[in-house]
């Protein structure tokens, strides 16, 4: 079973970028941990991350008949991109919606996505830990676990 | 370290209310995973429902001085109670609201909550296991390991 | 069958409240009235009143498997409780929500109820013989008569 | 006393229009049974339906000094028509509005008419036996037994 | 230079609905009063009144080639009624808006009309005379003496 | 297989109507040109047009049992007419709306028709071949060849 | 009986500002010609212009037991003074609201006044020969013969 | 003459919870000085604070017939609780909302109270001392002395 | 310690103007008053009214150095003017706002007030009497007796 | 004369992309259809697809010259991107919008376009000959036969 | 060729007010860098500032024949007042607005203003320096440089 | 010190894109002026435009460390890219926004940006100017000569 974790715009400067909001840790350390974490659930992970909506469109469609979920950080585009809804939703995979901020509690044009109404959850706030809960609460969600 | 879990209206319904949409494990089996999951961490936890919510203010005033965080599924409560909000801010709880079904993609009136912007974060549609993983994110960052 | 009649915050005051609102029966005189037409009828009923939300929530609980319907005047609860929508739903009881004014002449916050979506129909301004109507309606509803 | 009961547009369809929503009582059954009803409580009742504002308008102004109250359903006008309303409010009809479906339970464009707030009160969602209840009580309150 | 004169529903009630609001005066005197005002101005009047919004439309549509202006309280109409509006400005009529009561100082849903802003302009809440200023202001414009 | 076309108010001016919106084509060859694409695809048609809202409805409920499909330009009602949108739906008709002009390009109140959710689909903009190609397209869809 | 005429901000420069929208009357000349039909109407009339808002509350308080009825343009003041509404309503003032171009046909922020819902009527777009209109309605109506 | 003091959630917490917002002194302290204010003012006091909107229902209800005015600061319920507002109207009560914060400087959802329009007046923002300002309008104003 | 009061338009007509709303007290007398206070409390006043927007600006900035606080009811100028709210700020002067009349029971546009966000306070309903309550509170605290 | 196809993100799904909205025709077969027509039509098409907005952009601008109309189903862009619509603004080019499904039955983030406004007309809901039909449309609309 | 330079309220304040968001240059230093910057550009400054909005009006209608352009920061004027607006426009004058900090990111009712619309162009948040540029702009604007 | 500027989509097409909104004026000739203005205060600019967010995301965040301002022209995408602001913080950048037309002046959607929030200030409405001035602007706020 492949899980594939998708980062969105600036992602890739986690780590540098307002850590007082975002934290230290860095993509590749995530992606590290989510490695980790998917050897001792017993599946597969495919890490990517793009500034370019339509290469995180792409990158979705290229994941058909490959991976069965998702764990995604669309950063700015969740809030806007029907796009990449389209693309999960046309891809059938079932996915998890992650921000490392509490999203909530910040500016108003950040509280609602356009994912998370089709996603099987949501997890916010958490910091870089949140992406390691999510796969978890997934692989639970696809083996009927959760 | 105390951890409270607060849970809301109908939350002892749990298991038989609308299984398709909240599951079928029962919040004692919930409260127990969540017992087994703080003896790992080593913390302790506290379980509390209530369908009143000035019991569920009773009960968050009661914790100053004893606990440090709270997981809250303050379930129809949540979208409305500033009494609520304000006992957890009152007692100084850090607190991670959990929702089992993902509220994100329910009726309009169940999109927002009033506890979302004053908590750590929030994990919610991952079912029971919801509960778990906030356990762990709130754990880890308490003591700043998220 | 057993019908439960719910009435919620003030409506104990029935019969000197604002009697050119809400008239001069009082809620004995409406709840024995309402016996009278249920043995008519050949049903039960069994009647509370509260002005505590979670009085009503635990209420509603204990009809499971109890009552079948409800006629429900929720009063200033009406318009903002999810909780007791909630407990209605999760009980599954088939209810008939009431209110002796005529909620859609007053003022815009009365206008608007959050039980309305979820039941079989509203009985609005007719006074006290409304909740007569109303059991009449129910009666016939879940009767197949209507 | 005379008591008119109005129909709107495609009400002349009840019995084969979306049965599921309307059920399968035919308009002339619901006139013939308030004519039975109207008997029983001593009063005269006068039926018209018209897919045409301006007929029912044109009826309504016809009242004026034969009838006192009315029954009235006006479907898809009730959201909108002001002269309805206005030709109600100008003939001094005191009227109770009925819907057989519970229009607050469906589309956001029927949660709000424009008759109710002029209306003695509402019932919506007791099916045909609406119309019955509403004539029973409008007759209690035209008579100050309600 | 021939004026039409449109009354919409409900004003072959003037004189005897709700005369509080709508004063003493019938709509034969103003129309009466309107001739008299016309032989003054040069002008010949034609009045038409109808409760159907489809007469109304028909109406203006056979005034083309015929009349060159419009004096039109359109009522309730006059808040929604895009056919009408459409009807006028296909006929090339220029018409005054009138209203007897000050519609600014009503209900909300009678402070906007659809059918202002394709107006040469409009009189509202000076009673019957209104009708007779909104001639005369409308001969002057076309006359080009305003 | 039986198609209507049906015309709403001002419809019947076409060709003499604002002709810089509406164009030269009058509503005559309009419906000689679709009786001749009819011919072509092998299905009937009956045209239609009334000013009134009324006869429209009392017109779509005829069509029962003798037409399948429907072209409609409701016009200014198309925007409003919630009693049409009824009748097509009660009588089963598939329906694809046209309008002559970009109603999208319009004023804000002509941008939104309560008729389009309820559609087949939509054409708009194209003209007078617009009724033309929503023929073509909607007899496709009943044949499943589109 | 006194009849004040107050004009706001910008109307000093009448005659000369934007000819096509508020054409070449002057100030001068309407004040001149209300004097003329003031004669007529046997009423008399002083006029007062200024750009300051203040000095318009000034005036209106100054005319407390000199003058029973007011024809107010307050210019761009119109659409948010509320200072000049209480002066008017302290003074005891009836009064009639003129524009001269039709401000319900011009940008959304000259739609809504703030003087209309106290004003005994309204005439707007009928230009110079507005005000001579207003005066007529205004004195039938203190004299009851409108 | 009786005053009842109406202390809504978390109000027990004075002095404590964020005593940049809310200052030191404790309620025990507020309740006693308003005690002595009474004395000075020759009426009665009597406090009461709850956590539970039905108990403050309650409270209220029990009120009748033996004090004649509250002053009442709801804290939290103070932006929703329509069921204090009716008990407060049932009971005939004259009162005055406190809030200790200045609560048109908070969050948007702190600004507007259910419970002002039904009070006499209003007093924000000026500490604990708004309490005994506040009893000291209301007396003077139930003594007419205001 | 001298404190500044301050009233916008039409409050010179205090005592005359719509008694029943504002009450019979004259701002002469409004004024002398507050000076017997002042005088109790240790602190000096300054009294100003205008009709003007602009002079009240000018006022304000003509107390720099020397208020420190102030007593502002800006009547019908509170509901929009930013540029006092910025003189205030400018000033750096504390200020509590004053309204006779209960203001969030009247008409919508009187509910919100640009000022009330920038004040220590709010008094409002409490009649002439408010005046004095706010100076009380205002200077205890400045003095942190509050 | 050249019409560029513009196809938008997730349309090369077309086919397996969740067929029951939008059929089982491939892009390929939609593309090579309209070849076929374009010939019958003595016109030239030109196909381009992407998943980027910016591919779009670029696509449109090269078109400059070269062609004089489009079809563009610019899919989830079609809801959002300016860009899009101001490359056709800036190019020249007269376009007709195409939808598969009906965008204005679906959810109301889809009921809107940005492109709509600026276009010669909308398709939307007739499935994969919409693509036929408007081209059918612009190109009678080109050469002024529409 | 003249240039007015107008500042509305408070603005005489520059150097002592706020100046972390408003700088510390004063008004006078602004005014003579605005002269010394109209040498070099061959055009002559006229400046003016005042805190009544009708003294600005009075100074802009004073204007009409004399400067052919302005650039004003109205201030808190900016945000509401028509009666400035209409007056620039009156009198023809081509201006450029300016604010010193950047509204745009300050409180949501200092985002909008009623003069942008009508400007040449907008400069804000550059501080003192922004009227040089604008000026700048202003002038190669009307001498077609820009 | 290094300046970026920055440009959006369809800027590559300034000089031929409807001219009489964004003038005759080329991107290259914009850049070449930038780079002498540049020449003449001692900095550097580095000039990118695309059509592509992703590129321009990536363009901000290759910045980092070289340039620590940016004159930025979004294009379409200043009324919706988060990512492209979110980029721009991340990076630190202190960044004008420059805008050739008027967008205050435009049509609705173009009235609001999400950068300008982040923004020093912005410049709109200048034309090709608006580059020079914006840089000089921001040249003499990172050196805190403004």
């Amino acid at each position: 079973m492949r899980i594939a974790v998708l980062h969105g715009p600036n992602l890739n400067l986690l780590g540098t970028r307002e850590p007082e909001i975002y934290g230290s840790t860095t993509l590749a350390q995530i992606d590290e941990r989510l490695g980790a974490v998917a050897l001792e659930l017993g599946v597969d992970v495919t890490c990517f991350q793009s500034n370019h909506e339509g290469a995180l469109v792409d990158a979705i469609q290229g994941l058909a008949g490959i991976a069965v979920g998702a764990i995604i950080n669309a950063g700015a585009f969740s809030h806007s991109s029907l796009a990449i809804r389209d693309a999960l939703t046309a891809t059938g995979l079932r996915y998890v919606e992650v921000h490392i901020s509490n999203i909530f509690a910040r500016e108003p044009e950040r509280r609602h996505t356009v994912l998370a109404s089709g996603a099987v959850g949501v997890v916010a706030g958490l910091g870089a830990i949140g992406y390691e809960l999510a796969l978890r609460g997934l692989v639970a969600h696809l083996t009927n676990r959760g």
